[in-house]
């Protein structure tokens, strides 16, 4: 029986483990793919605190690893297909095995939606992006496309106007669904180039993003614009369908906690991006998944 | 007129400043002696996600700084004396200028409660320590010394008996206050040696702590008990004093925010230290000022 089971190991699973580790809880880490995460989607991030001139996801990743290596933890291969309550702890069921926890953490992060268009897959991370935060300043003085509408896409495409030297900013309706004030301040920019009832049907390019095929949805007539980045947001979907709404989500699945990563189920806590919050960075799931070990401690000292 | 005013340049603060330079926000940056915050109370720091084998609290800050001034932002030297709303805008009073901003993010940080006996001053940081999860494996197989009584310091009792030889837990009353179940745990494990209705006197030693001396608060005895470190948990107070209440706070002055960071004042955001909360430590300050920054980003674009 473990003092704990972590679920996933991205940034947040891994600062976890770190944490139990340090508390000296008997940890179980379990991952689906490898360590890493949404974070691997970059090749480099540049606003995790304490790395000026940014560091490649790679070695960040590698370097979290190290840190739980040093405390005798290991991370096992085995995706997570069910957890249930046990008589007051936890089954763990994993394709091959079944191991028993009194907590658990579930750090099984999420995935970008994405639209699912020819190109799109190949060119992650060579000029397709999710995240405006981390690769924005990558596109500086390009031409970028940026597909979305809501309040998320129209923040983004105006912090992303302070680096690139335009920004298509394309959606598949009449108009936008983001908020008036940001609508306005998008117009406004002389940047940003709203581009209406358009669809994206295919990314082009040989190593790196080269152009983009727009379709009208009205007329079905095909344009083809040059640009260096594509940015996707279409919204993102947590890795929680093993859960089998056990937990208690919002309406996209994303788990709710309170300030201290306790979840609906006594015994369960959850961090990083499979939670429901508002920003969803390396250095938050870093945070979250610290104060879920904490909780996780303080709960089993006090069982 | 700024679109930011960052209150403090701790872990907190200087991951807001990092944040809301990448958001582009016209931002100042405000600190009373220099960057840093509690962390430097520590010579070392193993927690911080990305570092393995540890990392001198100097160099991590010094590479958080490097990383705004990155951005082209600089920190200012002054320490602010007052905060007033000034129709939807704020003004930031330091001893030497009035600055005015958009929005204020209060990252001033805390300091622990000193217990101030002769010793303790001058040996911090050289076996005086005020954070277990920070300081704990650098005192492996030696015998140190804890003084507090709450949950906290039967919790760090505990956790650094994974690391200690022998941990006396020193309380002046004649019963622990923390928790049943945690005063049994502790009472149970054979490396922790409750010395109840005794106050510590000194801590003495030359250039590292080697031995304190408690006094028993019924009979007046002095004993004097050798010892590497001294970990003292009797709480911390928040620098808020220049707030002059005009923010909510907990019962012990730490500002109440939610999960977003917004405070009591519409436009006025906090994050670390400063904050009401359960764990603090350098990445949760990180992560709060970057949700901080991101908040005030999204304040700034809707108003």
């Amino acid at each position: 029986m473990y003092d704990l089971a972590v679920i996933g190991a991205g940034p947040a699973g891994l600062t976890a483990a770190l944490y139990a580790g340090r508390f000296r809880l008997n940890t179980l880490i379990l991952e689906k793919v490898s360590a890493g995460g949404q974070i691997i989607l970059s090749s480099e991030i540049e606003n995790y605190p304490g790395f000026p001139g940014g560091i490649s996801t790679f070695e960040l990743i590698e370097r979290f690893k190290k840190q739980i290596h040093e405390l005798g933890l290991t991370i096992d291969n085995s995706e997570v297909c069910q957890l249930q309550q046990n008589s007051g702890n936890f089954d763990i069921i994993t394709k091959e095995n079944s191991y028993q926890a009194q907590s658990v953490i579930i750090a099984s992060g999420a995935k970008p939606r994405r639209l699912g268009v020819p190109g799109e897959e190949r060119l992650t991370g060579r000029g397709v992006s999710y995240c405006g935060t981390c690769d924005g300043p990558l596109f500086r003085d390009k031409e970028i496309m940026l597909i979305g509408g809501g309040d998320r896409a129209v923040e983004e495409a105006i912090f992303l106007s302070g680096y690139a030297s335009k920004v298509y900013l394309v959606h598949r309706r009449s108009e936008f669904r983001a908020s008036a004030i940001l609508i306005e301040k998008a117009r406004n920019n002389p940047k940003i180039e709203p581009v209406l009832e358009s669809v994206l049907e295919e990314i082009s390019g040989e190593s790196r993003v080269e152009k983009v095929s727009l379709k009208n949805t009205k007329t079905g007539a095909i344009s083809q614009i040059p640009c260096s980045g594509v940015f996707i947001f279409v919204g993102i979907e947590p890795n929680t369908g093993f859960l089998k709404n056990i937990l208690d989500t919002d309406e996209k699945g994303f788990i709710i906690t309170d300030q201290q990563m306790l979840t609906s189920e006594k015994g369960v806590f959850a961090c990083g991006d499979c939670r429901s919050k508002t920003l969803y960075q390396v250095i938050t799931a870093c945070a979250e998944g610290a104060v879920a070990a904490d909780s996780a401690h303080k709960y089993l000292l006090n069982r």
